[in-house]
């Protein structure tokens, strides 16, 4: 370690001089490093590139299956985000950028890059001296023609996300069921998940032009999930969604977030779903979570989480759970209304807090069609969103 | 698993009747739970004894080390806590039985316990029947005489402890530094602990009877970091505190607060604290505080987390700290004051954030006594609060 000279100073060859809002810098380099992995096999993906040019500051993290690029206007809404001396790139690990940049004590950020790529960044009374990584190496983002695209409001499509993503498959041995299959036919957008122990589904309405049709469309359930988060801070009202042949491009403000799809063909899920029902029962969707809930705090002792529900005479249902050791629990649920046969039914108390924890109704309707046979979760007057699960044996 | 049939119900010989307010409960028990270990060798330990008399329920939580006692009265402002049908006592698995209570439905909970210790926990339409353990097994508190206490303020105490127990060691090679050593004499109280790299030291005065003296008692780290958690909800203005040969009781409200004392002499730690000084510096905390905060942004990477700071003619100070991979970062920070010699030292980052994060004035004087030798920080007017480091040889 060298003691106290500022010997690495930068030399006066500079190929990169911006001055830019700390502020701005922290919320964009919050979008992009939600991209960047730590246990890439590419090494420069743990920087973030950092491209000046005369329009503005664009930064782009990647984990080559994500990549995520967000772009500072010079000027926004009449305020002065940032000014490019000199145009240039460079790429900065990302998380000491990331940190540095939170923790700098001024309201504005110079950084400077010289030949030798080391990376000046000061504020304040503060010098940090990066070394950088030529820009040229980083990896190209996919190039997508805007055509065929469809916009979905932002707050929809993190809902759409939240009610389907849950179910993804968490396993490798298919790798097309840790996705979530979205189609697009008649204006309507669907999306289905599946683990194979229980399914969800949710459509939406969509406007497209020329009557846009995709199928077997599967965005790895991940990169939703990370949408969803990115998407709380865009600050846009819309999103818009190109779909290419191996590619999801979500553009929103100044956010553009691209996924790989996942090769192979989605089951058909169509063919899973019961067509009659034997027992409808209609009933209040949070008394039945919070019941589900209790029961399960003993259920989770033993190996799979079941709980046990049985229909009695007075229209209420019965739940039960028990572990050997700890003791058991019956919860009883007043219901709307029982019609058909009695059943008695064993199914993962998991599954089912999660199915009901993203249904919206107050009230549902579960339609069963025996007690080894998948039954369904739905709201009462909608046929948008549907869960289904798949009962446990039981002795 | 029997199916649907309640037929472990309770008989007609109970053991232990009450109706308890669902919240107080859950206040209580979240309280006595702190003290419960899963990792336990004594397996009731595992459980929270529940004894229910003329007077109130009073629950007990313990590791052996530290046991919380917890007494809800009958009555308490006029307001009715529970109802007590029939006195008993019985031991209920911990994480269960909380878990429980805070998801029971109702505003009331009923629990019963018949003679084969089976113990129905009810409210509203939920049924919990839980396997309890015999009382009579569960370890008596220490019996402690009520004699030589004193009082402290319960925000004081909170403070006292957070100033000091960061500095504990946590290596069990010299068990006694794994405690904060307490003195008391002529009506002050000292608190220091140390991890032979770094010491804290505190003190307050306290009023006694009987001019109270105490020498080495050790209390251990994490006893003192658990109780400065209880006492966030005591709702009570002072603590009576009470020590032993062997144990520790704090008194506040309706919450007792057993620790056992650790075995050992603390060693004399007045020699290492120097008494001259060849260098000081008057300075923020806080400005101070967020240079070193960024520093060893870089620091981090390094095995030892070291910065270098270095004081300049100008009244102001460099902190230095590089990484040969990543970078190097200069901080430069006005003083108000620097008198004597110059020095270059290097410490741990990590140390001095956490004595400068404990140290409540806006300025501190820091007093050297050369690069090698260990240095004060404490607050420029306020003798009762002093941390000392010792520094780091780097090349």
């Amino acid at each position: 370690m060298e003691d106290f000279i500022h010997s690495e100073s930068v030399d006066s060859d500079l190929q990169l001089k911006v001055t830019i809002s700390r502020e701005k810098l922290v919320e964009n380099v919050n979008h992009v490093i939600k991209a960047v992995s730590s246990r890439t096999t590419i090494p420069i993906l743990t920087g973030i590139k950092f491209v000046a040019s005369k329009e503005g500051i664009e930064l782009t993290g990647s984990d080559s299956d994500v990549s995520i690029q967000s772009f500072i206007p010079l000027e926004e809404n009449g305020i002065e985000n940032a000014t490019v001396d000199i145009p240039g790139q460079i790429v900065l690990q990302a998380r000491f950028f990331s940190d540095i940049v939170k923790k700098l004590p001024g309201d504005q950020v110079d950084l400077e890059v010289d030949s030798r790529l080391m990376t000046r960044i000061t504020s304040g009374s503060s010098e940090f001296n990066l070394n950088g990584q030529d820009a040229e190496e980083y990896p190209h983002l996919p190039s997508i023609r805007e055509e065929n695209s469809f916009n979905i409001r932002t707050d929809v499509l993190k809902h759409v996300i939240k009610q389907t993503v849950f179910a993804v498959s968490t396993s490798e041995t298919r790798p097309v069921l840790t996705g979530v299959n979205w189609n697009i036919q008649n204006g309507k957008l669907s999306c289905v998940s599946t683990d194979s122990h229980r399914l969800a589904m949710r459509t939406i309405s969509i406007e497209t032009e020329d009557n846009l049709e995709k199928s077997n469309v599967i965005i790895p359930g991940k990169s939703l999930s990370d949408l969803a988060k990115i998407l709380d801070d865009s600050g846009s009202d819309w999103v818009q969604i190109i779909i290419t042949d191996n590619q999801i491009l979500f553009k929103s403000n100044h956010l553009q977030f691209y996924s790989r799809l996942l090769e192979g063909n989605y089951p058909n899920t169509q063919g899973l779903i019961p067509q009659e029902s034997k027992t409808e029962v209609i009933l209040s969707t949070k008394s039945f979570l919070q019941a589900i809930d209790r029961a399960s705090l003993l259920a989770r002792e033993e190996r799979n989480n079941v709980v046990k529900l049985k229909t009695l005479n007075d229209n209420t249902i019965e739940i039960l759970s028990q572990s050997t050791e700890i003791g058991r629990v019956f919860e009883n649920v007043s219901t709307k209304s029982i019609e058909g046969e009695e059943i008695r039914i064993s199914f993962s108390a998991k599954y089912m807090m999660d199915a009901l924890s993203k249904i919206d109704a107050t009230e549902i309707k579960i339609n069963f069609t025996g007690a080894m046979r998948p039954f369904l979760i739905r709201p009462v007057d909608e046929q948008d969103i549907l869960m289904l699960i798949l009962p446990v044996r039981t002795n």
